[in-house]
């Protein structure tokens, strides 16, 4: 019901600092802190399922690449997450393993984004955000836990669409004049997509999974997962091509695929339905790829949906497909590879 | 936690179909195609709760009679969803009681009506939305089954409104300009209802859960359920003239209830409250029109929530009113017939 | 899994009503009414969580002190929910402690506030909604049951925004004219607070939870709480404080702390984390006060959620939070004070 762990090493680590945190003994000091900053650092390749030290760490140099600040509110996100769950006594593996981390760390990012990395008041927001995204984790574990579902991003999008569709609403949090909310308008803009906006697409959409649209911060995320786990690479690199292909054949605007706003969500869903929840097999090869298609036809509608509110998509798009197909998955014997659940 | 089935002849031959289905043998030879012919059908007729091979051929002339482009689509749509819920391997008592079809009969439909019926682009996107459509179908199975819920026309009703919302945001799908995103107006026009009006309104009311305003479809379409089962087409008579009086004490425009709009989610939630979900008793029937009446009263707030996203209400109120009073029958023992499950 | 009952003594007459039921003799004679009576007047003080006649009665003047229709359309509607509640055979226990009241004179009250008290077709309209929501109530405690969780206002809220997005589409409903819908605005007007504010702000947050604006309602209901049970007229004026610091540290106008509009959520919430869904201890104190603040900030997310159809947020900040901080607790054995339950 969490993601899949495949780094025992970490998971000993983990072990270690539970273990001096149930002797309450020595706070903060130098193995405690290196467990619990591991811990951060798998917080954040969490993002992309993994939870491997090494690619939290490159995680956090992308971000830092595409603006120092949001290296900073990712890494601190990340860290006071999963100092939240610690304190509130949540269970410890998934505490180990990263799980309480990165739903904190996106949202944290979510407020520098949208509300001016650079304000008190924005810092002082994502820190309260990352305490009650913990709890919203909490919860949202409990209530699919019932069908076997996992959280996925679901609690950082609650919390994300919740925190911009209200923030105009308080004078001390918003600093930009007029909300965004507007009813949803139809594409325009040319389809004919070059090589360059296909190359620059492909590895934006790794970069949009946090908010950034330059095309390096997405090859230095793709580096990440490369030395984390080849396969989930492939897969994930599968998902942002099926993506743009199908962002192309629906006859989304090429600026928007060429910034990877189309296909994110594709790189998300890939990796989830093929090797993460469901065995990688050449059956979930073909279902994965479905759902990337999917995820990327439902995004416009996200959009569309919160645009009169002033919200907007993040991973909802990611989220629903994936839950869907995984829910579904459990009706197919020849997907899932076990007998139906009905 | 499926339709009801009251048809033995079709469910012997949806057995041997999928016995030789299991045998993997003669792929497509005449018994086969035979068989899933039937099951085609009756997925058609499953769109008001009929396993009924013979209730689905009425239907799909209905549906011809408001144009061959539609009689068309809804029988594909049918076919595809019926095919891929065999494909991946579904349960085979959903599919050879047509409950693998009628989702993706109603689906395909859409896509004709709302994105026009004779672009090649509507064709292609319709075979994928009924292939994503069966997925939905068995998400939404595992997810309401936690309650011992039916799944109704919910994952027809999800994918549609993602089609519809999402459309105007890929340029090759869409072709009439602007979307269709507006604040919702308030009602306006005559109120008084006269004799032609009401008749029109009353078969309208059975067309329109095909999208269809033509008041001679919805005769056909009553037809057919005549020849299935004639308690069931009683049924459905009390629930278009319960939402057609809802509507009318309501206030809603007559020009509204002439075509249907505001009547066909009651004749939908009467069949399902009555006879098929739960036992037809007096006190069921009373709860049933009392589940009619409150559909008609849903329904404009269903579009209004719908409406500044360019959505559609679809079959929406009749989806969460009948949801509603299925889950509460289970802690009123007079209705249900049975002590509370609470 | 039903709202905390402390008095036996009412108890003990709501299984004597239901005796009576059961024996189905001298229908409304008075020993029977008496038992009516007092399963209402519970009914109204659990909007505020306590099975108390002696609160319910205080209230009932509070509404009146409003404005008599107010106080007659909330007994009414409590009357009506319980005896449907009893006339469809819901479980005695809940009948008795008033759980089956709360939402129909919420529901009522809301018909009266919404669409004129004065018109007949209000009071109409509030008596079928008063029935439906009796049915919603039985359905959201089916479906929230499965985890464990209340169903609060929930009942309420869905039915109250059914009919505030609706109406307008109805003519003999709707007497204003154009209906509500407009885009979400950000907001403006002064955030300094005087003494004077603040003092009718924290009786305000009292009065919004039944809609009124009036400072001298909130501080007759904050009596009836007082009355009925200290220690959580204690919590709630925790909860008012907390909602009250948290709208002026975000930045909200003045003018709508001061009427109530920010901080009745946060009482409710107080409330229900601490002492009635959570045991009352210091750790659910600090959990219950972090809660309180949480609805303040999601409530201007959810007005603009439900702006563009026409909507209100009602207690839905209440509910959402505090259904998410519930199922959260499960995990957090530092505030349950129980293992966790994943």
């Amino acid at each position: 019901m969490g993601h899949a762990t495949d780094a025992p090493g970490a998971e000993g680590s983990a072990k270690a600092a539970g273990g001096s945190t149930r002797a309450g003994a020595r706070v903060l000091g130098p193995p405690r802190l290196r467990g619990f900053a591991a811990q951060v650092l798998r917080g954040q390749a969490q993002v992309t399922f993994l939870p491997s030290a090494v690619a939290g760490a490159v995680f956090c140099l992308a971000l830092a690449a595409a603006g120092w600040e949001y290296g900073l509110y990712g890494l601190a996100g990340t860290a006071v997450g999963t100092a939240t769950a610690r304190l509130l006594g949540a269970d410890r593996d998934r505490v180990g393993t990263g799980l309480e981390g990165f739903n904190a760390c996106l949202t944290a990012l979510c407020c520098a984004v949208f509300l001016g990395a650079r304000h008190l008041s924005t810092a002082l927001l994502a820190l309260a955000a990352c305490v009650v995204v913990t709890v919203v984790t909490a919860a949202v574990v409990q209530l699919l836990g019932v069908w076997g579902l996992p959280s996925l991003t679901l609690p950082y999008c609650l919390v994300a669409s919740v925190m911009t569709i209200g923030a105009p609403g308080f004078r001390r949090v918003w600093h930009q004049g007029e909300g965004l909310a507007a009813l949803p308008r139809h594409a325009t803009g040319t389809t004919a997509l070059g090589p360059a906006e296909l190359a620059r697409g492909f590895f934006a959409d790794f970069a949009q999974i946090f908010f950034m649209p330059q095309w390096y911060v997405g090859a230095l995320l793709l580096l990440g997962l490369l030395l984390a786990d080849r396969r989930a690479a492939g897969v994930a690199c599968l998902g942002s091509a099926v993506g743009i292909a199908t962002a192309w054949a629906l006859g989304a605007p090429a600026a928007r695929i060429a910034d990877g706003t189309t296909g994110y969500n594709s790189v998300l869903v890939a990796l989830a339905l093929c090797g993460v929840f469901l065995p990688a097999r050449p059956a979930t090869v073909a279902y994965a790829l479905v759902g990337a298609g999917a995820a990327t036809a439902v995004a416009p509608a996200m959009a569309a949906l919160f645009a009169p509110s002033g919200g907007h998509a993040f991973t909802w798009p990611f989220v629903v497909t994936t839950l869907v197909f995984l829910a579904g998955a459990k009706s197919f014997p020849r997907v899932s590879g076990s007998p139906p659940a009905a």
